[in-house]
């Protein structure tokens, strides 16, 4: 007869008929309402008509919803059993490396096929179009793991997938491109000679790196002139947030199995889906006073929209395209520097995640760039997953405030964000582990001249 | 009121407290024993104290057991508990996109941080080797996933890692190479200058390629020559396909879950150890009348040691530093093309495996380089996760399979292992999708010189 050891629980996790029945919006909680998107040329709030070129309608309705539960379509849910509910660790190993009291959890977002969170709203917003008569979704990608999941989704409901990659991405990482690739997407070096936007680029600066957002200028403009296809985001846009609140409302659940509660949440934010995803839940119940816990969003120092931006009106792109929405931004002709999460360099932050932040729900925080790898090792040697880049700045935050907990002698309850694995990104680490990487001071000037050009509104 | 959709399940999943409290032995059980592995000077059965200068007692004790179960213990049970039980998928979107009445399952072993099977028995050689004070591992590597693995387990354990690398992969694969230094983990390219097996190799082929062959002679020189330096093998050796064994006891009870039954088990194999992690606990069965399920081992068409190799005693490597054991072979000289599954170029077959297929409680088979990869995308596409080149020559076997069903117009369930993703494997899908990859022919004349200079024994 053998005898168990006594174990200590890793995972928390629940089974498929726990995922959630409903994305929960956080617009029919909100103590004040947020500002509308304006169209550029009139200045007056946009409709739903005026989004219809780009997305279809049933996206566009949850775009301006405020109903608390929007119902998640059987075939999503279904479309999410092949890889949610996703786990919740307890990182005791990492607590035991640290000699913390502290309690650290995080979500793993890595277990989705496309190695990150992105494939939430991926199978979501492919699911509307599809219904809506769809054939072809044009977007864009920087780190890659928004086009490997836009990808993938394509391939699950049989739609044509086209895929802007910023330039720096494209050539630094051949296999993101492969394993869109291999899900039968068509992938552009953006800036591109295909779209006016692009060209546009290429005349002022022939060796142009790229940017999120001209990629998303070239994504929306070949949308914007065929009927039959249409343009998906990876983030900033309420539905997308939306979409990613499955992982928050899992957590919740999750966190009950672990008979804990967290004092502080921390996810990172580029242009806001993960962030928002995890923290929005948990966000509704501050707000109805359940919950009393410090959220907060971390974002790279060298791309501070949050901590150093205005909350003013501007474009989402470069090539000035888009509604203009208020959000936290350094203007939208700055180009961040070449840091090693591409996924965090975003000019602005997601109107929904400015307004929370604006009202004081969230606070915001920055990570440079040599301490986000330090963490990620560190995390990685204790509990094996090598986190994504952008993730790592969410793991050097949660390791902070563990050291913290220690220091003042205080348990504390910490959730945190593993929004994706570094599979794709190890040319990262190797830079790192040879040195190449450098931290990034606050790029002050070319900020200055950004937000000097922001459009006078509002 | 939110109506729950009828959604199918994807996943069968056990919670932590299932994952097995021993690991299965088939020794116990053979209807006839294995052939004892030889001194290649004395031509004698070698004892225990001859595997004494490589491998830590506790594992040589588990190396010549007959006990039926061997306890896991605690410590590396509470490891697995990372990231097992590992999942149970039925691929029931693979199965329309193959219109087939065939039911396929796999057992998913990607969701190891090292993304394969292999960290099962990389903790538990590991552990045992941090208790009997060992500070130094050897190894050796080949497709790069059993050097990531151990590379982890000594992270976890405190351990130093030394890893040789083929040269090909070496070269091929910077992101491998890259995730076990991210492990702390020193890694060569083999063969080297560091050891005389690797000197004599150089001396002779100044551009060797490198063979797992030769890899494993200059890691086991290194640990001969140190007491405190042991070597890892991650394949072929009884222990290491003990340890897999938690593969297929999970599986047995999943499959119980999902109310479902195999009538056909895959697995590729290349040393064996993930054919004989999913395979041995149902031999187990099949001996004792509890299963009438086909067996199968799928190897590729270029290296086919099982369909075209010997029964005979050979060396485990090209320098003759290991015992003789009684294997299917290709002849331990032989170099295997360079097919893009690097796992599956090995000369020989685990004792363990060629027995049982010996005594007809297995078959095996082959499949073409382009055939696997065909296979790899077209699971992709249905089931999201990109597999390792080598888990594709199970996929391909089971889609056949699955063909055959619909030919016939018959169910059957068919229960397949992914042993492991296809991440770090990305650059071989960049060439099979440039068209740049090759189908081999059988080396015939290579296998002939090779088996002709097999050592007269037995």
């Amino acid at each position: 007869m053998l005898i168990e050891f006594l174990m200590e629980t890793i995972q928390y996790n629940l089974p498929q008929s726990r995922i959630p029945l409903a994305w929960y919006n956080i617009a029919a909680d909100l103590p004040k309402p947020m500002a509308p998107p304006l169209h550029p040329g009139t200045l007056k709030p946009i409709g739903p008509d005026d989004l219809a070129p780009l997305f279809p309608m049933g996206l566009i309705m949850q775009e301006v919803s405020t109903e608390r539960e929007i119902e998640i379509p059987g075939e999503v849910r279904q479309l999410y059993a092949q890889w949610r509910p996703s786990p919740l660790f307890r990182a005791r190993r990492l607590e035991k490396a640290l000699d913390t009291p502290a309690h650290i959890y995080y979500k793993y977002e890595g277990v989705s096929p496309a190695g990150s969170h992105k494939l939430n709203t991926a199978v979501a917003q492919v699911y509307y179009n599809k219904k809506e008569g769809t054939k072809h979704i044009s977007t864009e990608t920087g780190a890659g793991q928004w086009g490997s999941a836009v990808a993938m989704a394509c391939a699950f409901f049989g739609l044509d997938c086209k895929v802007y990659m910023v330039r720096v991405s494209y050539d630094q990482k051949p296999y993101r491109r492969a394993l869109m690739e291999a899900f039968g997407a068509s992938v552009t070096a953006s800036p591109s000679n295909e779209t006016e936007s692009g060209r546009a680029i290429l005349k002022a600066h022939p060796d142009s790196n790229g940017s999120l957002g001209i990629a998303i200028s070239e994504a929306v403009e070949i949308a914007a002139m065929d009927p039959h296809t249409k343009y998906a985001l990876g983030s900033v846009l309420n539905h997308v947030l939306l979409h990613q609140t499955v992982i928050g409302l899992e957590a919740i659940e999750q966190m009950e199995l672990a008979d804990d509660d967290p004092d502080v949440i921390i996810a990172c934010a580029g242009g806001g889906s993960n962030f928002a995803g995890l923290a929005m839940p948990y966000l509704g119940r501050k707000i109805k006073g359940q919950s009393k816990a410090r959220v907060i969003a971390v974002e790279p120092a060298a791309c501070p929209s949050m901590t150093k931006g205005k909350f003013v009106y501007d474009f989402g792109d470069t090539g000035h395209l888009t509604p203009l929405v208020k959000m936290h931004t350094l203007g939208s002709t700055f180009v961040p520097p070449g840091i090693h999460a591409g996924g965090l360099r975003y000019h602005g932050m997601a109107p929904l995640v400015s307004h929370v932040l604006d009202l004081g729900l969230a606070e915001a925080t920055t990570v440079q760039q040599l301490d986000a790898f330090a963490a990620g090792i560190q995390f990685a040697r204790a509990e094996g997953i090598i986190p994504a880049p952008e993730a790592n700045h969410a793991v050097a935050e949660a390791i902070a405030e563990a050291v913290r907990a220690k220091e003042e002698g205080k348990q504390r309850t910490i959730l945190f964000s593993l929004s994706g694995h570094g599979h794709f990104d190890m040319q990262s680490y190797i830079a790192y582990q040879a040195g190449k990487l450098e931290n990034y001071e606050y790029p002050e000037e070319e900020i200055a001249m950004a937000l000097a050009g922001l459009p006078a509104v509002g």
